[in-house]
This record gives C-alpha cells, sequence and structure tokens, in this order.
C-alpha cells in the first residue's frame, strides 16, 4: 500500500485515469492538477492548481506520457488553462521526490538534472514497451485493414527490426494468417525468427527482399526505407512506420511514387488508451512503492 | 481456359474487375456493361450498353453481389446511368446461361424462375461463405480496435454462433491473445469450440454469461441479443453484429442503456475488395469451367 505517500499529478490525458485510479487504490494521498474540466469526479483524489505549496510535500510527481514541450509547456487536455513547468516548480520539490514521465523531452530533463531530482522515463524501460507493443501492433493492425484492398491473411508482409515492437508485430501478423518476412541486423534475432517460422533475413539485402510484399511495417528509428528501397517496392504496397518520430521512411518519395506511407507513434494512446494507461499505472505503482520501501528502510 | 465462352457483367463494384480480369486470363469473350466511367481500361472486356442482342448471346451472366434491389435496379458504382433488369432481359437469354450473383433479392430470383433459367447465389456456398469469414473477421477486428479504449488482446470477447464466421472470428480473436468464450447451440459446436480452446457454453444460458464481457460479436441471424441480454451486460461493452441486416440485436434498446452496438453487414467489400472480388473470381471461373465441360460432354 501506499498509505501516507503524496502523489501529485500533472496534466495528461484518459490514461492518467487509469494511473490515478490506482494510485487512489493503493491509498496514497493523490493531487491532481489540470483536470478541471473532466467530466466525471475521481474517487479519492484532491483537485489543486499548480503551486509551490503542493509541489513542496510531493514524494512523487507524475506527467504525462511526454513530459513537457520544448518550452515547458504540461499537455492537460482536461485542463481549462494553460500549465507550464518552471525552473522554481523543480527547485521546491523535495530531494527525494522523483518525476515520474513517459519520455522526457532535453526542457524537463535539464530541470532535473540541475536540481538532483530523478527523472524517470518508462517508455525506456523493457518491460513497459513490451506490454505497450501490444497496443501499437494493434493500432497498425487497424491502419493495415483500413488502407489496404487485401485481407491481412494472406499478405506479404514485411517487418524490419526485431526488437521490442517488431516481434510483437510479426507474431500478431502471423497469428491473422500473413505470410510474413523479418529483417534483421543480429544472428541472434535471425535464430529467433526462424524458431518463430518467420522467414528471416539481413537488413543489408533488404532492397532484394521487398518486390513483392504488401505490406511493410518499419520499427527502427534510422533512415531505412529509402527512396532506393522505395523504387523496389510493389506500387501497391503500404508502409507503416512504428519508430518514433520522424520515423525511418523517405516519406517525401513514397508520396512521389504514389506509395501510401503512414507515419505512425504514439498508437497506444490513440487505440487503447485505458490498457496503455493501465500499464503505466502497473508500472508506476511498482516503482513507488519499491522508493517507499526503500526510504523506509533507510530512515 | 474458357475459350469461346461469352461472359456478360452487369454492373458491380471494385469486386468485379477482379472477377473480369479472371475471365479474360481464362480466354472467354468477356462483355461488360455498366463500367463506363472506370479510369482505367480493362485490357481484354468489351464495352457495351444493356441491350437484347447482348445478352441473346451470354453463355453466363454475372450480376453484382447484391444482384438488383425489389425494383430491379442494378447497383453499378462505375456506370455514368442506372441500369435495371427487366422481365424481356432474363427472357432473351439463351436457355442454357446461368445468373451468377452474391445474393439475390426476390425480384431476381422470381425472374428467373418464370423463365426457367438457373439462377447461383455465391454467398449461399459453404465454400465462399468460410473465404468470405476472413475478410469479415477482419473488419470486425478492425471495429472493435477502433471502437474500445482496451486492446483485443487481454479483453473477455465473446462470440455468438460457430457457423462459418463465427469460428473463424473466434480464432482470430484467440489468436490476438483475447479470452473468448462461445455460444453455441450444438453438441458437436460444443467439442469444436473445447478443442479450440475457447470457452464453449449453450445459447439458452447466454444471459448467464455476458456480466464481465468486454466485446461481444453476434453471427446469429435472429433476435437474440434481446433487451434482457443488454440490461446483463457492462456498459463499457461493445457489440458487433455480423449477422445478415438487420442482425440479431436490439439496437433500440443498446442505445438506451448507452451500450455501443454496431451493425456490420457486407464487411469483405468494404474492408478487402480486392480479396473479395478473388474468392467471388475463384468460385465462379470453376462453375463456369464445369458447366462448359458439361455442356461440350452433352453435345
Amino acid at each position: 500500500m501506499l498509505t501516507g505517500v503524496h502523489v501529485v499529478f500533472l496534466g495528461g490525458d484518459a490514461r492518467q485515469l487509469e494511473i490515478i485510479r490506482k494510485m487512489t487504490e493503493l491509498d496514497a494521498t493523490v493531487t491532481i492538477v489540470g483536470f478541471d474540466q473532466l467530466q466525471n469526479p475521481l474517487q479519492g483524489a484532491y483537485r489543486s492548481d499548480l503551486k509551490n505549496e503542493l509541489l513542496e510535500k510531493a514524494d512523487a510527481l507524475i506527467m504525462p506520457a511526454v513530459g513537457t514541450d520544448d518550452e515547458g509547456a504540461i499537455s492537460a487536455i482536461f485542463a481549462s488553462s494553460e500549465l507550464k513547468l518552471t525552473d522554481e516548480h523543480i527547485a521546491v520539490l523535495p530531494k527525494h521526490c522523483k518525476i515520474y514521465t513517459g519520455m522526457a523531452k532535453p526542457y524537463l530533463r535539464k530541470l532535473s538534472l540541475k536540481h538532483k531530482i530523478d527523472l524517470v522515463e518508462l517508455f525506456d524501460r523493457d518491460d513497459v514497451a513490451i506490454y505497450n507493443s501490444i497496443p501499437t501492433a494493434e493500432g497498425a493492425l487497424m491502419m493495415a485493414i483500413q488502407n489496404t484492398d487485401i485481407t491481412i491473411h494472406g499478405s506479404k508482409s514485411m517487418v524490419l527490426g526485431m526488437g521490442r515492437t517488431g516481434l510483437t508485430m510479426a507474431r500478431t501478423l502471423q497469428a491473422l494468417g500473413a505470410k510474413v518476412k523479418v529483417g534483421v541486423r543480429r544472428e541472434e534475432h535471425f535464430a529467433r525468427a526462424t524458431e518463430h517460422c518467420f522467414e528471416p533475413f539481413y537488413i543489408k539485402d533488404l532492397s532484394s527482399h521487398v518486390s513483392d510484399i504488401d505490406l511493410l511495417f518499419n520499427t527502427i528509428p534510422t533512415m531505412i526505407v529509402t527512396a532506393q528501397i522505395i523504387a523496389n517496392i510493389p506500387n501497391r504496397a503500404v508502409i507503416i512506420d512504428l519508430a518514433s518520430s520522424p520515423g525511418g521512411t523517405d516519406f517525401r518519395f513514397a508520396d512521389k511514387r504514389g506509395i501510401k506511407a503512414l507515419l505512425a507513434p504514439g498508437l497506444p494512446g490513440i487505440v487503447a488508451p485505458k490498457t496503455a494507461g493501465r500499464i503505466m499505472a502497473d508500472c508506476l505503482s511498482q516503482l513507488i512503492l519499491a522508493d517507499t520501501r526503500e526510504r523506509g528502510n533507510r530512515v
């Protein structure tokens, strides 16, 4: 339980509601900032403005999936006015307080570093990335069904990268009956792809593998689906790029060739905000519980 | 090959293009009516108006997925003017000519019967229904992903009916990691559902099984998801009804209770017209080839 632990939420979207629910279930003292336009009241959570007296008493500060923008603005879809995180806000936080977010921009990283406040980026964690790969793969599947005139079943699909998202994507496509080729760099990924009955190949040979594909899912966040690759792809093919923005596809060239190419980052929050919120809630509650125990042991 | 066989197409949508392509590949003499607004010319097919001289020489008449409406109007998305099938058109067809369609309305059935012309309804066939269940399940999946805030993975999903579409739907959901309950009437379906590791139950006990479901897919074309059933469903649940129109759900009551309920017939032509066209093309070419051989043997 988190009895006596003060958790402060600054902004966020539907995902935050799941985290707030979990924290109140665990009996934390929960204060929420930036939720004044929320229709249904959140039982057990106190509403507040963004002020120093609140932050001075925080044991954990929970920011939205994308902490702040480059000027400190906090995305808060349930807020009636803009929220901005300043140097002073971070300065007044107790030194044991940690800041939790999905992924941080340099603005938040710099402030945390300056004031020696621990910043935890959940999306960096392998467990969170693997759990998030499930809604990502389902969202990509939805886009593939919407944007093709064929079924996934029986399609020739290709997945580039066999990391945390790539493996889930390939398994999901195979489960629906697609023929799945997987582009890898490492021998152990080649072996794992073989074990899964995918058709693996090495990325260096990519251009010789794309001539008959219907769907291409990229998960590698560097320019990999280049103009030269796109020139070898059939016209009917659809490219869905799941790598973090700006993706790994030459979108300008794809457009020029009339090939549909879609950049789709941030799918979990879009297609399954509740599941995405639960993933963050489960991880956060474990982290904050562990921190609290550790602090208790030290006292 | 279909050399010397005259196949006439009357109207239709993108699915017809796949069938036309297949027929010309097999060297049939192909005449198309109602395709004058098609941008890309169809190689090897002759364009014509709807006239008696054309129909008098037809060996096979291919109508759209839904043959005609109740007044004889033919759906033809590439036509610049309305097409109407009349008594006279059917009267002038050679007696060996067969009419092929997806499913016929009484209008077309009556005319065929009156003039003793064989009418073949493809969607009645088990093989076509099973092939079509693949795009149907993918379309339903797309709707489920769009209309929920959770992932299919880990969801509590229910499928009513384990016929041609029900089994495919249940397998597809299970492949994505859903927990799948299946409502059946027959013992052999209960056994097959068990073999698939679904959780089967008898439809007569439906009301006691719906209290914790996230998704309900109905494939049974009679009123089965009644007000009484809907009253027991959690508010978050989404109902997707795949049974032929008007479906098997009390949509009025679902709306009143604020439960999302969607009727989704005809998904193959919407989410995968090319695959749906190939399914019809493969079946039609086999049927017309068999007819032609039989006629040849008789001569």
